[in-house]
């Protein structure tokens, strides 16, 4: 440990790169370009394979472009498992960037095919599915992972050694929020992204809850494992109208076993907001602060003394903030370095020494089951929910 | 009107000065210079006497530093009613800065003495005791203002103005929060002021909804005049159990007539926290945001454009936003500038001149009947009850 | 010492309040209102007469709408002085707020009549005109004071206290900026306030150099008492040609007879620029950065520690920093609390009570030497020059 | 052009990889990393070679670490060379990442040898040295790229097409800073990487200057390209006296040849400074200013306008704002991102398909140039010089 410093430096984690490959991702997606610079960047995958698109043709186009061979370059992801299964270099892990509504066939069928995975969040439709990919999983002895992005930066890993060592005494309130305003407009002439995302027949129950409020979940959940919550209610609406049932705006208060209170606020209608993804968590004796926009500053709030701002790369930190610093303090890190840790992590637990938490099958299934609860707290009209 | 420049210079805004007295506000209260900085600062009006301490002597050695004749210097109020009563130049308009649950009382003995009122908020206990006293000050006359301190600000009235011209387009969320970390500790040692605010039987229903929370809900209905609440859901906790039932820490959440929801969080427990009041009010084009930290800011976010900083004291302000504007652009205005507006409209209103809007009797009615309708969602279990 | 809580609450720090008068400051005033609103709030004093403006009816009339008897109200000058004079309860002390080029005259005369003085900033024209009042006050046993505006906020004092209590280390760096872009444009039918301030026969030898310089000089020095300047550079250029050879661009290096070394600059051509005026004091092992646009929060930086933000009115602060806190903490101080600290402190002077620190004739005659060297130094082409 | 998305997708730019080598930055160096994690993160450049360190056991150990054939860790650049020029799969480009006094020679043998150069700032000791290099590489037809890694941003880009639009109006000030506070202390105990810095010989005849200020220098360029330097004063110390006669402090100003003016301050005893660089363009109508900490807002102030925030990825930024985003709106790019840029151009350059300005042998030129110019007017007293 080189306290002070930067941890990351490029040498390969692993006895050997992995052979990876991706469904979806391709030239259209938003979110391709992240899944591979985070993968990529460390020599820890290789990009072997892929069936990037819907599109066959453009698919295939896009994948020699990001160094796969044409051979590789498969029309679905059906052939890419048939494919690859029969190769001795076949693929070892897939990364599954499609919607929401093929998560779960394509994992499963992955899985089947002894191939690891790494899969969009929200990961399934329900706790059931879930469940019985986990066990696949078990069963075969391979890895979910999944791409909760933002929490690869340092700081969180830093908000929760904090916690743990009980710096802030014991938590009270947790408020978080991930609000935009790229849905303020109707959803006329939106891309296919969007669309999928507002029909409940390929989004889920959820539109914001699931594709956005899923992030605040998991990284509570990182910085609060000792919590569990013990009630629920959450409180949603659709303020363009054709998106109802699914929700553009949700506000969630939630109570823990420890008696903590938490409000968790879920929005694309937020008008123009652009400091988009905050968290506080508050205990007994101090508070943190924590917004992904500005992500290598920690506000560090001890009750009657100086408010604090922790830089990261910073020799003050504790040593859980410093392992997975990638530029070193007054070098920012931005979202595709926290990337890179998640699918660092990810490698690490495929080659079967996973670190003390990473996005998994577990993180994904709660998140499932957090979906579950907001959705039955809504259906009773925004009532109080026991969790289950 | 001088559009870029600063409105207020210190003419008097009055025929003549009014005669002012105190009940409270002496040299150990927290608040009592707020309101004397507030009234005296443009000649509007004269202080000439008090009854400013439980302690007789200590309130009258107080008072003739403040420039009260010793003889106008009183031991209580009722003292203070029959003396002055009984002058030709007695007092006119008398501040009430005691413990909440005297309010009632005094504003009552007050008023039917023929003297006009300024209480601080919460204002009494009840909608009750509220119609009671605004059908006694319209009997006889007379004006009651309540002393919601912040709203004095220039940003206030230009928040206004763009949400009342459609800047912002059809209101949708509002989410608001006055929190902060003094109370985080418990009450041993603590000062009568707080012990009396954590005491039902002197505090009323609730201790930070009615310390704290009615600024929230007072600016929230200046800048939102058009919006009824419809329902209401108060989800509070004492965190330090000796405050139970009152409450350190609580979240309301409110749909109103439009469709719009708002969130309003109060605590003070929030450790650490120095950001202590925040406004956000999201439309369907664009949102203002307000820090009462920061008061010459606002935050104005347009969907698809840069984020836009506007300061206080500019000609691109709305009239409204310059109308009482003290210091003009790049000389900050402070807290005690606000308290002087909030006193000069009242003084407006005392010469029968009212301004369009000012903290009167309906405001504070308006406070009360939110708080007892947060009282009967949290006594319900934080339940959504319907708006009475 | 109230630790924590606010020092100033009203009660009057002299035996009696003083008789104010002034001249200039009137309705067309930039800074009048500054002035009343210093002086007045705490009955420190009284304004019984004023020569309020060049328009004697407008003056009259104004002085009246302030609170002024008519009778009091002067056409000029030398009819208040007449008049005052021979008056038992005559004036005892007058602020000048009128151009630079008339202050040597009217503090002259007032002195000479035995009325102290408040004066606008820069002071006079040259340091042989300063010396020669000095030596009038001296002789007469009156007080001249300089509004340096700023300089009253609670958190300069601190800045002090850290200062001289090692809490920085040896002092190296000094980066000092009151910039703003209110005169980016020409001044093409501009105010004859912004008139006189470019033009040499009554601005004096410089415009925004004294115009804004001189609270950035006056307050390095409340800070940095132990330093005196060894050399310093003055690089000015107008970027309105009319306003040639005063500047309204300029940048000033100092080097400090302890080796620290500071930039200051002063523009009045800083297009948008709202985050004016701001300081930096770096030591050998931390600095304070204060922004007066945020007077109510100190950054302070310890090399290798988490960056600070110190709040006013918190008991962590020095005492120095708590002793003219108005609002306490979380509440707002503006400019006018600032102002208002510096009109008590030059009360207490007037008293015989003079406070450790105020802005006197030695401050102001500190300003005008240092306009002097700066003048020196850029007719000299920009080259530094031995300080003098 | 994919306005308001990424423009950076991971897709080959170029028609195949370029075969890449490291001198320098191994396994204990600040900057290996940076130039690693820019270089392969879009398949770009293939690490097939390095001379990583002078410890050539460790070097080779590293260079095996991050994927490098065993047989082609070299134990000097000289063996890189030797062996590399014999292959038929040989090294095309190679990073120079060694102390300063190395540049020169190693880029001289790797031109000489028929090799591509990207090689750390600042470039090297002379412009006499620069020219030599400069018609070195252009009789081979070679490109040598210098690594000022924070120009990749699209922000830098932003600024300059605002600029070049006459967005700002003609330009009038422009302020510069690079500073921290890590070497506030002395040097006892320091690492050798900041040894070699304050050692003349080996630093070149600056330490912070070159070190840092060439940055402000570079970007400055990218952002004024029709501005020349004209005259320039420097004005540096050593706070560490065993730094002398290099510096750890300076402040450079600088006229253009449009009249407009420049200062520049470099540090790096700053103490607890992270806010450490920025740069503010001021023109006759608005001025734009960019924090490198906060990369992704830029703030644009027109004078007498709301001020603007600007958020990378958003569909209002000027084409060139988007043309190399990597992220989109919401995401953080971090200073790995803009190190990628930097490392595609030059491959850009590579292929024969330069981008329409990159950090190329002119660029590392005029920063020697610059540093010259500074040195000549330090060694002067800090006097004014003509710029040659």
């Amino acid at each position: 440990m080189k306290i002070g410093g930067m941890m990351i430096n490029g040498e390969l984690q692993l006895a050997r790169p992995l052979r990876w490959g991706m469904v979806g991702g391709g030239r259209t997606g938003q979110v391709g370009y992240k899944h591979r610079t985070g993968a990529l960047r460390d020599g820890t995958y290789h990009l072997v394979c892929g069936a990037f698109d819907v599109d066959a043709a453009r698919g295939r186009d896009f994948g020699m472009r990001v160094g796969v061979a044409e051979e590789r370059c498969y029309d679905s992801y059906q052939a890419l498992i048939a494919a690859e299964t029969a190769r001795a270099d076949g693929v070892e892990v897939v990364s599954v960037a499609t919607p929401n509504f093929t998560h779960y066939e394509i994992t499963k069928a992955l899985l089947s095919a002894g191939i690891h995975v790494i899969c969009e969040k929200p990961l399934f439709f329900s706790v059931a599915e879930c469940d019985e990919i986990a066990a696949l999983a078990r069963e075969k002895g391979l890895i979910v992972g999944v791409t909760y992005g933002y929490t690869g930066h340092p700081m969180v890993a830093q908000m929760a050694a904090m916690v743990a060592k009980g710096m802030l005494g014991e938590i009270r309130i947790v408020d978080m929020q991930y609000t935009h305003g790229f849905n303020a407009g109707d959803d006329t002439g939106a891309s296919e992204a969007q669309q999928w995302r507002v029909d409940p027949a390929r989004s889920g129950g959820t539109f914001v809850l699931g594709d956005i409020g899923t992030h605040l979940q998991y990284l509570s959940e990182i910085v609060l494992p000792h919590l569990k919550i013990e009630k629920l209610l959450c409180d949603r609406t659709a303020f363009i109208p054709s998106r109802a049932p699914l929700e553009d705006h949700a506000t969630v208060l939630m109570h823990y076993d420890n008696g903590a209170r938490a409000r968790l606020w879920v929005s694309s209608v937020d008008a123009g907001q652009m400091d988009a993804q905050r968290y506080r968590f508050v205990g007994a004796k101090a508070s943190v602060e924590w917004h992904a926009a500005r992500p290598d500053e920690l506000l560090y709030e001890v009750q009657g003394e100086p408010s604090r701002i922790l830089h990261h790369g910073m020799p003050y930190l504790e040593e859980e903030g410093h392992e997975y610093d990638r530029m070193g303090a007054l070098h920012t890190e931005g979202l595709g370095d926290s990337w890179a840790n998640i699918y660092l992590w990810i490698a690490q637990a495929i080659a079967g020494n996973p670190p003390a938490r990473y996005p998994d099958m577990a993180a994904g299934t709660s998140g499932v089951r957090w979906l579950e609860n907001c959705i039955r707290s809504a259906e009773a009209g925004g009532a109080w929910v026991d969790y289950a």
